[in-house]
């Protein structure tokens, strides 16, 4: 593997991405973060197991930091969670003066930061991000937050990493199934925003793709350009919301009912299929887009069944999401492959039509 | 009573302050607050009854918000009491762009202004203290929070109100005990930034004021002045953190001793015996002003006794405090009344010097 580094700004903090990103935290210990008053990691019990040894190979300093290890998986993205964390923190001395280091997935750098970003009323933190899907969105951003009655991050703050460091040779850690739901992520980016960025993707299976890095490196650049343009989520950042909406609707219902729930790069597909259908029926995309893309998702993801009698739970769910305006989900939308809109009403009748046409879909 | 209106920016939030704050407030719903979609107003069992009667003889429409009522007292200052928030507003169909008001005293606008500023990622909210201690303190200057362990405002965030009513009519519906919750922080003020307001705070007895308002009114000034100049206490804003390392320490031992704990400022006022003997000690302050502070509060507060078998918790209890360095507490102190320093390192031996004079003073 070439030695590259990239490096990108989100939101004012400073992304590192490529074989040598340790090797800038390792030097960054020794100068941006040497007055730190105490460092601590915080891992689930997966990245603990096969991420942790790596890091610790390659800055080996770390080896020495306060570590906290939390039970893996969506359904731990709790308060709960939190509570548990921020007495690891008191046990460990830790202050305001102190470093977190959130070494996972997307559970672990939306809940690593909020436990982080409320603590002592602000810890700075760091994400070195483990998932496909940390990789390219959860970890930048500024987006921190848990789930509260499986509502997704319903409890949570805007607040920024120190700085990220993506090294792609962690994705080797990776079952399929958690590259998938990073994969996800990675069509929505390439929907909302790029053509060609799909067609990349589109031109060889997800399954055999083995460098990864100049995937995450585009899949970044088009976070980065939205993010920017606007960090609090008040207008053209909501773009990055497709599939969202109704995916989140996915996700909380299979929390609640599922032994086994979905990633949430599973939700999000099957979000961006309803959503892709609702931007068929009321924002003018093409029937033949439109089929390129179900086509194309369920190519990746298996076929998840739900019973058509979640149908009003889900609709439900809906009318709890945080971009609802007096009332009506606001949706984004593409017009077509590259090119979205934020802020659509959607009449609740539509979004119960999305999700019947989503059960045909799925046959 | 005056028709006055005083108007003040502290970190960048407007205040309003007088007999007209209100009609400020029923302007606002129609102009600023127009689009808000839905308002929510949170108060305690003892602010719902005395308080929010007056609230909407002066503003009626606000008879139409969504109502929140929690226990009172500093004990309910903590995660179970914002989760049962967050369920109500989730009930109320609140969102982001949803405003709520803090109708209550430093309890009410610390755990509100944390559980708007993390719901949704921010819900905008406005605080109307309606204690001596929210007006002069706890409602401004965007400090928000809650208890965990009984450690104080160890969970919370920055995040400041969009704006802050102060009309002192509430006064009259509060207890004395509550209103010298509020003198101590006044004292407080005096202490560290103003000679002349501790020379006309302690001119006449507490007990006979009757027209606070020019007395808050100097107060807020004083807030606002160094809250301005350090709004995320990097450096100045510790300044205010005068008696509150030891009074954190009394109300978090008498949360979890007593039946009947401690209000802030009695703790406080605790913690301002116990740090101006360390400034003797220490910082230069005269026997002669130390023996002043000291008289001039025990002449207002109840001697509160704390058995000698306390005070190794009590120095432990400090060992948890947010402005810790490297281990080791960091104080204000005064060098004379009117003129304080802060981060200065002390000895844990000194602090435990300072508990066991203070069983001395109070005697």
């Amino acid at each position: 593997m070439a030695k590259n580094l990239y490096q990108f700004n989100v939101a004012g903090s400073p992304v590192y991405v490529g074989s040598t990103a340790l090797e800038e935290l390792k030097s960054h210990l020794s100068t941006h973060y040497s007055e730190k008053d105490g460092i601590i990691i915080l891992a689930d019990e997966n990245t603990h197991e096969h991420c942790y040894p790596l890091l610790i190979e390659e800055v080996p300093r770390l080896s020495h930091a306060f570590k906290i290890v939390i039970p893996a998986g969506e359904s731990q993205k709790t308060l709960e969670t939190c509570e548990r964390v921020w007495n690891q923190f008191a046990v460990a001395g830790a202050n305001r003066r102190s470093l977190l280091i959130n070494l996972g997935g997307g559970m672990i750098s939306d809940l690593g930061g909020f436990t982080g970003a409320v603590f002592h009323r602000g810890m700075d933190f760091i994400h070195i991000p483990t998932s496909l899907l940390g990789m390219v969105d959860a970890s930048m951003g500024g987006k921190t937050g848990v789930d509260l009655y499986s509502l997704k991050n319903l409890i949570g703050v805007f607040s920024n990493p120190k700085a990220v460091y993506v090294w792609p040779r962690f994705l080797k850690t990776l079952p399929l199934r958690q590259l998938l739901s990073g994969y996800a992520e990675m069509m929505k980016h390439a929907l909302i925003a790029d053509y060609n960025f799909w067609s990349r993707l589109i031109a060889i299976p997800m399954a055999v793709i083995s460098d990864w890095e100049s995937y995450i490196v585009e899949a970044i650049k088009i976070k980065a350009e939205i993010v920017n343009r606007d960090p609090l989520e008040t207008g053209d950042r909501l773009l990055l919301n497709f599939g969202h909406t109704l995916g989140h609707a996915f996700e909380t219902w299979s929390l609640r009912h599922d032994e086994k729930p979905l990633t949430h790069g599973e939700a999000i597909a099957m979000g961006i299929i309803c959503e892709t259908y609702i931007s068929y029926r009321t924002a003018g995309l093409s029937i033949v887009e439109r089929d390129e893309i179900v086509k194309r998702i369920l190519l990746n993801f298996n076929s998840y069944k739900i019973p058509t009698l979640a149908i009003d739970e889900l609709v439900e769910i809906t009318n709890y999401d945080k971009k609802n305006q007096r009332g009506r989900p606001m949706l984004t939308l593409i017009r077509n492959i590259g090119n979205a809109v934020a802020g659509q009403a959607v009449e609740p009748a539509l979004i119960r039509e999305s999700f019947f046409r989503f059960t045909d879909f799925v046959k």
